[in-house]
């Protein structure tokens, strides 16, 4: 069992030492926020967005924090470092901390960068729809929080289906996003992704994605209010997340997106954001 | 700070020594079941109950454990034993555990049954409405798990308004729950609660004051379809929660209940349900 170094309030450590109190609020009651992120020949990707959204929803949540930015970049280099890590999986959680003590909790891990099946790449992936709706009243919503589990829950009702990834519905039946990704369609050469205040999660690919189909001058509405007939009706559909980039998705439950294959926009898509990641990062 | 003694994963240590693994899904995710229960005259208050209910909830969510009823029963003996409690709050935590080593977790922790206001009890306190609502489809809902951060929020909100908790409806306007208690309505010497598949957490106290109410022969539903006007036109109110029994609601934001007083069926329940305590505890 590989013994990944982290960084814990402060210190780096090996994981197996590095322990949480009995007393966290993110442990007892998920009270925490995190991001995830790559790095790239060894330089996180878009670091700075995933730092400023992470901060911005600790504030937002009223969750006390005794880090920032910059301490929290410096945390990141420290722990690819430590772990000769180039290509990497980073996780960022910023916890209310020990109730006991009141200190918050800071921490930061990274693992190697997952290899995800390059047929997910070449042939597209199978999604489901959620069995259950996400009501877009909830604070948590719209956010990564220690109040995950729902969404574990819908990962694991799609694997056990077979499938890569379970999109969500608002209870007003708009889609939203997938349990740990940001969705689009395609219709018509029109690029179309769920609004903001859905609520879906403002992913950093999702916004990088966003950029590169303006560069490609490929039409775009990320406002889109879309219900079940537009996913089932899309061209196209893709789903976006920092470790995976831009995954094809070509059949939804038993529904054949499209002519079954991967579509033009979404491969030009996937060229431009690893093109974006390979300039900013050197290593893609 | 105390240093009280707890149980974790089969050893009785003390609460600073006591560690999570920074990699267990508890922590992360908020992949955790618990319950809270009180013990007097060092016995713990149905136990079997809580522990039923908690193993159900583990099973139900497709939680791993690797504990069971008799073993918890013992930790609870443990917790209370070494640290010469009679009073207590328990608090019993199982998550899905560490994902590195694939081994659950199980932590049983103890501290002194908090003291409330003695004039929450001859006075009554004040709730407010949740500014948001319980979707109903959340699979998580009706059980206690690690993701109750919406609910520590909701709590806050309510202590800074100078209320004691918030009441929930659902996304279709039923009322439910308070975030840590269930609620009670009296309308016309009737007592009402809402129904479990509102859904609302089964309590254990909830259970209790139903049987305390057939014991006094009131009349009774514990299926409740409850509104708001309901809830505004109450004559009676109250909530309740395992450490703190039955507590009378004399307002709702700035509505007053019944003539502002302790009404007499909320009164008679505070009693009987003490006696139920104290019949099978011999310490209320």
């Amino acid at each position: 069992m590989d013994d990944l170094n982290v960084y814990l309030n402060g210190e780096i450590l090996p994981e197996s030492q590095a322990h949480i109190a009995v007393s966290d609020i993110g442990f007892l009651h998920g009270g925490s926020v995190f991001t995830t992120l790559a790095a790239f020949g060894g330089r996180p990707f878009r670091l700075d967005r995933h730092l400023k959204r992470l901060l911005d929803t600790a504030s937002l949540l009223g969750l006390q924090t005794d880090t920032d930015a910059d301490a929290l970049a410096a945390a990141v280099d420290g722990v690819l470092a430590a772990n000769k890590l180039v290509r990497a999986r980073l996780r960022i959680t910023l916890s209310g901390g020990d109730l006991r003590t009141g200190r918050p909790t800071t921490l930061v891990t990274a693992a190697p960068l997952p290899e995800y099946p390059p047929q997910w790449y070449a042939d597209g992936v199978t999604v489901v729809i959620g069995s259950f709706k996400q009501w877009q009243g909830d604070p948590t919503y719209g956010y990564k929080t220690g109040c995950y589990f729902p969404r574990i829950l819908a990962r694991q009702e799609a694997q056990r289906k077979g499938a890569a990834e379970a999109l969500w519905f608002t209870t007003d039946n708009r889609l939203a996003e997938g349990c740990f990704t940001n969705v689009f369609l395609v219709k018509d050469g029109k690029l179309l992704t769920p609004a903001r205040d859905t609520p879906v999660l403002p992913g950093v690919t999702r916004a990088a994605v966003l950029e590169a189909a303006k560069g490609l001058a490929i039409d775009c509405d990320d406002e889109a209010e879309l219900l079940i007939d537009d996913l089932l009706g899309a061209d196209e559909v893709f789903i976006t997340a920092s470790t995976m980039g831009v995954v094809p998705v070509t059949g939804i439950e038993a529904h054949q997106v499209g002519d079954g294959a991967v579509g033009p926009v979404t491969a030009k898509l996937m060229s431009a954001y690893w093109e974006l990641v390979e300039n900013e990062t050197a290593g893609a």
